[in-house]
């Protein structure tokens, strides 16, 4: 099979999607509070969980970081995505964009950075590492808690990350995740007889909640 | 504002989201030709586009990858969500996974590692360098070329990744991007004289097509 007959190149480029669309929120203290909406991040290793978001040298919030050596990263749902667009456009250096996005800052418990209340999943970072790259630097950290919203969580106090809608970052557009999840882990090689079961479980759930 | 009062910590854990899931191609020739499924991936650099995957050290494709210096990131629909899932969870050492999961190798033009063809997004990617953390190894790597399906280009040549219907992973739970964009990057402080326009278009667009 040659590849010309099937595809077509478009050329080198940023072009792994979705990638997450998420507010990083940085600074030390109330009065350089700042945001900034990163779409290069991910997670790079499992035990400890350890992250990165990679930052122009030129941006407001790329001293803020270094100075700090942590930050927190914010994710976002639909309704977020206009404050999170303009976080990602407007610089920090002319703005408190808490007081122009209109979002609120809580004092974190492990770094300096504050948490946006508005976004549904809150990781507090420490910076282990940059590394510098042409465009951009990447910060390597280790994620060193994880904060939810109230309102994620079920009666059962199980996390229902599926219900928050969240916003994916694909070729310069934003786009909403479903919610309804095709599978989980694992689920092409599941048994029949597992399968029963959690479909059970599931319709149990969804009894209790009429 | 008190973070109790908001917020519950669930502690420490890889719960960055939504990430992308998709399938990494990798070998050197044809017999010994692997597919891994990777959520630990991420663009680190615009300029050269530079991205990542995290392997484990254990893993069938990690030696593969080391000894061909080069991969192929293919991203993932709905329709191939099961084949991602079990490329994720079976093991290349056993079996040849692109027979067991039906999919089709298409050879690169830069790397060793073949495309697979039924992915509407194919990146090509060099190893630059390896880093070693505790429970993954990173390989950092330069994108070289990306392919896109003939399907995914419109009559002018126009890339139309939104209508891909791309999966991404969130906390072991693969779900399905929405084909509506909320809006592009920028759209927050775009004055409506752009706005106009662009809607313009888009109903032109939308008229041609029927």
């Amino acid at each position: 099979m040659n590849i010309k007959d099937e595809k077509v190149s478009i050329g080198a480029g940023t072009l792994l999607a979705p990638v997450p669309a998420v507010m990083v929120s940085c600074g030390d203290a109330p009065e350089n509070y700042n945001i900034i909406t990163i779409a290069w991040t991910g997670i790079i290793n499992s035990e400890p969980p350890i992250t990165y978001i990679s930052v122009r040298k030129s941006r407001h919030s790329h001293a803020l970081i270094t100075k700090a050596g942590g930050f927190v990263i914010n994710s976002t749902t639909k309704p977020l995505t206009s404050v999170t667009d303009y976080c990602g456009v407007k610089t920090g250096a002319k703005e408190n964009k808490f007081e122009t996005a209109k979002l609120t800052p809580i004092p974190a418990e492990h770094v300096k950075a504050p948490l946006i209340k508005e976004s549904p999943v809150n990781i507090e970072c420490k910076v282990l590492e940059v590394k510098e790259f042409t465009t951009h630097d990447m910060f390597i950290a280790e994620i060193v808690d994880v904060h939810v919203d109230k309102s994620m969580m079920d009666l059962k106090g199980k996390l229902m990350l599926d219900q928050a809608g969240l916003v994916a970052y694909i070729h310069g557009h934003y786009f909403e995740v479903k919610r309804e999840a095709i599978g989980r882990f694992g689920f092409s090689v599941m048994k029949a007889k597992t399968k029963k079961r959690i479909s059970r479980e599931k319709n149990i759930k969804k009894m209790r909640k009429k």
